[in-house]
């Protein structure tokens, strides 16, 4: 099944790509790979999640706003596939950063919201590589960021 | 001398690479290159080292730590290599996360301990680039993770 | 206009690179790609900034540490070209991380004095993705810390 006819099914609608927050670009592809920048929980271009988990954000909020990391990274490889996601041949690694308090422990269970989603989309294709670990500062005061590593063809 | 024989001389033991502890792939290999997710300290299926360096870990175990994700990133290396460990070209590179008090700035001595155990190992093939942050918080409260990127042939 | 011209015009000088502070090297040339490891900002020989942004570090020093890990970072990739900055294809990747107090949301502007440099002296190749993260502690407490990914020809 095609990517696009599984996003259907799924009920996944793909955003706009995020715009960088400063002087970057949301992905650069070399040779067959492409760098996805560190993704922030984004929505409609404003900011759905804010705050330190295990403080003023749950560990089921953190989730939502790592599954929406994960949705801006397929929307930047949508771009950096001309529209054509099926020329995803391999999530190969997930940088994840959680912004959390001091002894939280569960930034595997926070990141895989994201992980979950990437093989959702994209089958045995979206399975990965992956850091998680925690920070205690994140851009904007967001979350959970989320860089990627991809292989495409 | 191959790398095995340099590992028995070294007296060291490859143990069973690490399961992951959520829904990621222990290592990716692309063209090349193999992405090992981040290992932490488990050994024996449980975890040997627990807690913050400049709190409760001291930095001689913190340097334990490091140097078992060091052992279990070359597990994980035997199992991409399908077990001949002298198909690793060059370890290209460590990330290294230090969970760690506010002010210790000593990430560098915790992470040569998995560093030193690379050159050990592979000789001028384990020399390396590296990164070495400190950190707030880590999955399972565990000291110290690494992962890695690394050239096979 | 070659880089080194460039940076005649810009008035950079490129400095003598910075060894590495551990058992690590400070670049490794796989293929086409030269990971560098994360650089601190040490200025002839010494550590030119210290200590938490937001606590005795300003934002406006933040800067100039990062722009100087940038500035050691162009030091490693002229080393790495063999003193031919002209065969830097593309900026692929800069990993930033900022030692900051806790809610501190401004990583992005204080990594953008390197993204900044890096689009000065190398034009659209300088153009990259990046993560820019916070975190509560640093190699010999310096503020900033950046490694890079880089393709050259």
């Amino acid at each position: 099944m095609s990517v696009e006819a599984n996003l259907k099914e799924l009920g996944i609608d793909i955003p706009t790509p995020v715009a960088p927050v400063a002087n970057y670009l949301p992905f650069i592809v070399t040779g067959n790979l492409v760098s996805v920048s560190g993704q922030i929980p984004m929505q409609d271009g404003k900011l759905a999640f804010e705050g330190k988990v295990g403080d003023t954000v749950s560990e089921e909020d953190a989730c939502a706003a790592a599954k929406l990391c994960g949705l801006n990274i397929i929307a930047q490889l949508k771009a950096a596939t001309n529209g054509d996601l099926n020329r995803v041949k391999r999530i190969v690694k997930l940088g994840g950063f959680v912004n959390c308090v001091d002894g939280f422990g569960n930034q595997p269970k926070v990141i895989n919201a994201a992980s979950d989603l990437m093989v959702a989309v994209f089958g045995d294709k979206g399975r990965h590589s992956r850091s998680a670990v925690g920070t205690n500062a994140l851009p904007l005061n967001v979350p959970v960021e989320i860089d990627a590593l991809v292989e495409i063809e």
